[in-house]
């Protein structure tokens, strides 16, 4: 088990500008499936992996219609620009001595595509959705993050945009942190229990880092 | 003054899925004129008009991203779709004797493609951003409405899904009911002063509708 602090870094709506680009993609995949869903509807559930959010919304997975969404997104991918502070996070977080982990529901190829959209080091390691057969908000990619590189969860900050992050880092015995990027709002953060929330990255960034400083 | 009550409106994220995809058009508006914005920072911004909106994000009017805006939403907006319930609210209004209007911030030409989406009965009347110079969150969208066809404010009830729309509805002296499919949470509609908010359009149709009669 190792002893430095760690930040495990939800990426959707926490690192990239992407949640609206989703949402549009699963409405499009799920119009082109005959399933007509409003987008207030879809948003909130973005940060879910695609067979948890085809449960929510039309109660059974559709592999066919994850598959339209990954097409349709890879489409829209290149839209998706970095976030305010993403990479002052990232740059701080390594200069305070913090191990820097990606968990995110989103499949490798997604993954690998944003992560690139970051300037400066790259991070430690990334949890995806394909590591796991249920992702956020159950806790498996972060239980996953644990057991890989050995962290201690009490020197661990789980920092997202969604519920779903919170949720599925409490549930792995992990502080969870909120930021406004995603659009879901500060009370919902806190509903789902997370210990804060900043308005962005760079608020976070800006702040003293007191992971596993307790 | 006519004596039978009035329902006022808004047309995006209250009646038609339009919120994420304005958001998407001024995103990339902004970006072709070389200003990167966050779209949880302009989603909330939907529902203002488009000078009030630039107002917010870049501190001054800019008629070329406004154009840039228009361009791009155009090609957006065959995706939009009614929201649920919206057709029947505004049958269950003429039903139950309700004046209906549509008092939106959008363009004459994107509201009357975007009405036009809506099976049934047309409404009784549009205003609409080129009859005012000060749009949303202004009251001037509303006093017009009261003055063309001269209504009586506590027979009136204004239907939104944005702050912007609660508050200029307050501000023309009108009661203000909010709607969550624009994906405004409903504290925010509360603090803005809304009377109710209802999860839907849907919701408020199978409501009994209470507008001007206290």
């Amino acid at each position: 088990v190792t002893s430095s602090p760690a930040l495990l870094l939800d990426l959707d709506g926490t690192l990239v500008d992407s949640v609206i680009l989703h949402t549009l993609a699963w409405t499009r995949a799920l119009e082109e499936a005959g399933t007509s869903v409003p987008m207030s509807r879809v948003q909130p559930l973005i940060g879910m992996g695609g067979p948890q959010l085809l449960d929510e919304v039309i109660g059974r997975d559709a592999p066919e219609v994850e598959r339209a969404h990954g097409e349709l997104f890879e489409k829209l991918r290149r839209e998706v620009r970095p976030l305010p502070g993403a990479a002052e996070l990232l740059q701080h977080a390594r200069a305070a001595g913090l191990h820097v982990y990606v968990v995110t529901s989103s499949k490798p190829s997604d993954a690998e595509f944003l992560l690139g959209l970051l300037p400066g080091p790259s991070v430690d390691g990334v949890v995806h959705g394909d590591d796991v057969s249920r992702t956020k908000p159950y806790p498996d990619l972060f239980q996953v993050a644990v057991d890989r590189w050995g962290l201690d969860r009490d020197q661990c900050l789980s920092v997202g945009d969604s519920q779903w992050d919170v949720q599925a880092a409490r549930q792995a015995g992990l502080r969870g942190v909120g930021v406004l990027t995603g659009g879901t709002p500060a009370e919902r953060l806190f509903s789902a229990g997370a210990v804060a929330v900043y308005r962005s990255c760079r608020d976070l960034a800006e702040a003293p880092l007191a992971a596993g400083r307790r």
